[in-house]
């Protein structure tokens, strides 16, 4: 049976997902389309020719009969109420990230879904579906490189408009690093420091830039990752895992090696969303396949909660200049 | 409307369609199997739990109202004969390579498609679906390096077993690149020379391994291939084109960047399969696309008529050690 | 006229300048050679089959008229003593590092250096000879990456001994760093601390190995250096440069790169010896062409000086887990 | 006892030679000088301050008991007569490439110094000497990649000017493949063919560029050549060795990666002399060594001699099209 989909939040990336659902994916398809402004549901719909109702109340979409799982792309603010909502008429989730805009209101998530008894939620953090993270972690688990002791990363996209707030490299760039790194190394964090290096000249005012954050896990492995929004040459994601027997690293996106000009080069992306354009395929595919066997696989509500209270102690950090404590609970079964 | 999709052939490549197409594409599936042993095709339906019919006869299968267009997966010989019947009952068909066995054959599909006056054929040649080829393509479409002056190519299998003779070096191996450099330099073959380096010890008595295909395009461009199917050391497919004013070069496949044992390194594939598996996902959804909008725009009959008649060539060629024309009648608008 | 050249200290290192003097570079010989045992000077004078004297007290080798210019390659604690007997004989003097082994020591010679009026004291660092390095450096000087921001380096041994304590990662490794880092950006340290990882498991018990240094520059940047002693995979150096408009990094040394085994590979240098060995042969070039034309243009006495006063801090910072200032005075246009 | 060398032919390259012997070699000193023109001779003496006598007659500085051995750096059609009497007179003798300017020439120097009874000839073919070259020869010879099966090489310079011909993409540039991969492969040539690709616009009227030459050697080895003289990009010399087991390739010249304006990259060299400016110094000097110790091991007559045999037949293959073979005797025993 095609899976029925309603999508809640039809802006950029909810088109981006109804595109993905109804003409690259197989199982599902949109059948619900919601929007803060019925006009954007209805364009969307018009605009894929899907065969989908535009639902003007999310809560209606989120119990109707002719959806089966719900997918949140609205406005962060609303993920808490959505997710909390599809939870408790028992339907599987797709929630964008963040999760929710706070520790507390991911926690009420975890609260719910285990109450429920049966995961439901899968975030939208894409990272873990990235063939080359993918890659990186098999190297890791395989042993191939012995324990890991230390990570070398950087985050850095070519510019940023005035919007960008200096926390914003915590809770927008950083944001992807913490739940990823969490991931690949099966591992906590229990500490974060924030240090400042000379500023970029191409910054605006208002911005640090670049930051470099340190961070710290439970099993002792040492972390920085650079966060460098304007540094023009391009978008550049970099991880480094230095083991106890050899270093593995991100592997590049693939380019064509030229010969001209006195240099050999390759182009370096410049637009992030191109960077992993596959994994978002790959994620949606997951959670399809996930709903119809009953059994999500992709990222849970968990992740979710441990990634935004550690962007909450980086952003403490970021302003008290110290090493801040990250105290987590330990992992609850339920998430294993 | 989804497409209903008949098989013929419900060999190893049969039922990898058979899966793609229900499990990771978009807007087909599989309504209908063929196999010239039933239980075959009874045991693929089965396997991929496919809501399928197995049809005993292979024309029935194409003329079913049940079955929109037909993927041509049967053994290599039978390929002219239900390819030829798709194009009788006008009806959307996708031949696995090769396109027929001999020219001769192939150029009866040509002509058959021609006369029914609508493109209905694509030839399953994945390589220009692969990314890494994509890519090279567009570099050289830019004018970037120029125009191409020479190709350095290779061809290498880790090895190959006894069936494979010293021409299948040139029908099963070089029949890659003789299809996709043609597309890759919207160029013609008019000469064609092999010539043997000394032989591998890892060779099998009865193989000639390696050979090098020396080419010749109608604009000038010389292309070497070296095709070496016992390297031993993995599977690797190298194309550089040398420009007027530049070098581009087909991306390795992506890999995790190691340093361990004194070595920086990065895998190597060694399994055929792994290498153009993204491509075949692109090429079969391809197909499917342009089946629903009615318009084929991958590999033609004609571009599989030319790889054909550039095989016969080096074949002669290998034979000869002569250096072996090759005449090919202008490309007919109809495939423009 | 051929430069005569006396050595003091004729071990490991001492006979590695000798031979180079004698069978390599240009312009100089070696005249005399002493050692703490006198035995062991004229083992390396019959070694190389130098026409040298071997002169028992090195003093008297020091004035000696047949030494126009001294290299000091004896036991650390004894080189504050040489140089400054050169400075005082008004003799050019080659240390090795370190110039000597507390900041306080070296500040005397750089007072007696002064004091004397002009310089006379190369100091035995390599780095800034090494081609990569000035590669590096000329990258940077011509601005193709706008002003540096952050530097990611790395010192990476394949495994040390019993004697190799947890400060040696300071004051015999990091050294390198400490003193061609300053070069490389013409800057000076205000602070350092020093995290420690997860320790491997490769490293005997007295040691914490891996260690990571951070420093701060007058200008703001920021550089992180992992040092790991027991990586077990190889001698790496690592240096990356982050800028406003760009990235530059050391080059790797020199390989081949071989195909082979399921695997792009090059050789990683196990030993450093061979990492820097042509740096080693333009230094003392350099010395002896300085020394004849009367203008040193290596590294001088003040920066053996700042290192030592980073080092310092960096072994204090070690000990406290805090952030420790670095106080340099402006360096003296003397030095300019 | 430092030797005293005699330098016939003082343009810009015996200048480089003896700002070479005077500046960064060991163990030798130019001590006299001869020009066809007096005056360039004596302006080179000056340049470098050399303590050097002019000689007017070239034969009178062969035998001046104040040379002991002898540079020829004269007109390639003036090489044979001084270096045969340099051999009538018992003196080593360096001689630039070529040995000679035909086959018959070369072997009648061979011829001499077989009769002489011992080598005293050194040709000036440097990449033998080339860091890069030697570690690809130690790769080859340890077996790792099996015995060679194939070359793919390539020699690309940015441009040329009209004095240029055809013919001597052969005797100018193919010249140094012709001798270094015989030495590099331990084998001897028996046949070449070259052929024409597509003729590039960036080249003059007169002149055939790219072409590629095809040689087989005595042991089976097929080596293809690209010889692109107005390549623009950069000078690039490219060796890939294609084994039984594996791989090995000539390494890139060192540069350092930047990363900037959306690409990564390496500088490539664009004027020669710089590619191969360490193998000149390792060249020399291991003359001048080899000349003290009585025993040359650079390049000998013998290779100088198979070079030019290649060429001939090379030139030859140019002009008819075919398949010329390459007639040359067994290496005497006089040269193992």
């Amino acid at each position: 049976m095609t899976l029925k989909l309603g999508v809640i939040g039809a802006g950029a990336i909810g088109q981006d997902h109804i595109r993905r659902c109804m003409q690259t994916l197989s199982g599902g398809r949109i059948t619900a389309v919601n929007d803060i402004n019925s006009e954007t549901a209805a364009s969307a719909v018009r605009k894929y020719a899907v065969d989908a109702t535009v639902v003007l109340d999310p809560h209606t979409l989120i119990r109707s009969n002719d959806v089966d799982a719900v997918i949140v792309t609205s406005w962060g603010p609303s993920h808490e109420e959505f997710v909390l909502s599809a939870i408790e008429t028992g339907k599987f989730v797709f929630c964008e990230k963040p999760l929710a805009t706070t520790a507390d209101a991911c926690r009420r998530i975890v609260d719910a879904e285990m109450k429920h008894g049966q995961r439901l939620v899968q975030v939208g953090f894409m990272r873990p579906y990235d063939p080359g993270y993918r890659a990186l972690k098999a190297v890791v688990d395989s042993g191939k490189i012995g324990d890991p002791l230390m990570l070398h990363c950087a985050h850095r996209n070519p510019r940023v408009g005035k919007y960008y707030t200096t926390d914003m490299a915590i809770t927008d760039t950083l944001i992807h690093e913490l739940h990823v790194l969490r991931w690949l190394l099966s591992d906590d964090y229990i500490s974060a420091q924030v240090i400042y290096p000379r500023k970029t000249s191409q910054a605006l005012a208002h911005l640090r830039d670049p930051q470099i954050a340190l961070l710290e896990t439970a099993k002792g492995t040492r972390i920085d990752v650079e966060i460098f929004v304007n540094c023009q040459y391009g978008y550049d994601i970099q991880c480094e895992i230095v083991g106890e027997l050899g270093i593995a690293r991100l592997p590049e996106p693939s380019a064509v090696p030229l010969r001209s000009q006195a240099a050999r080069s390759e182009a370096i992306l410049t637009d992030w969303k191109e960077r992993f354009i596959g994994a978002y395929d790959i994620e949606m595919q997951d959670f399809i396949d996930g709903v119809r066997e009953g059994k999500l696989r992709g990222p849970h509500a968990w992740s979710g909660y441990c990634a935004a209270v550690a962007a909450d102690a980086c952003v403490a950090a970021q302003t008290s200049g110290a090493v801040v404590p990250i105290d987590l609970p330990a992992q609850p079964a339920f998430y294993a």
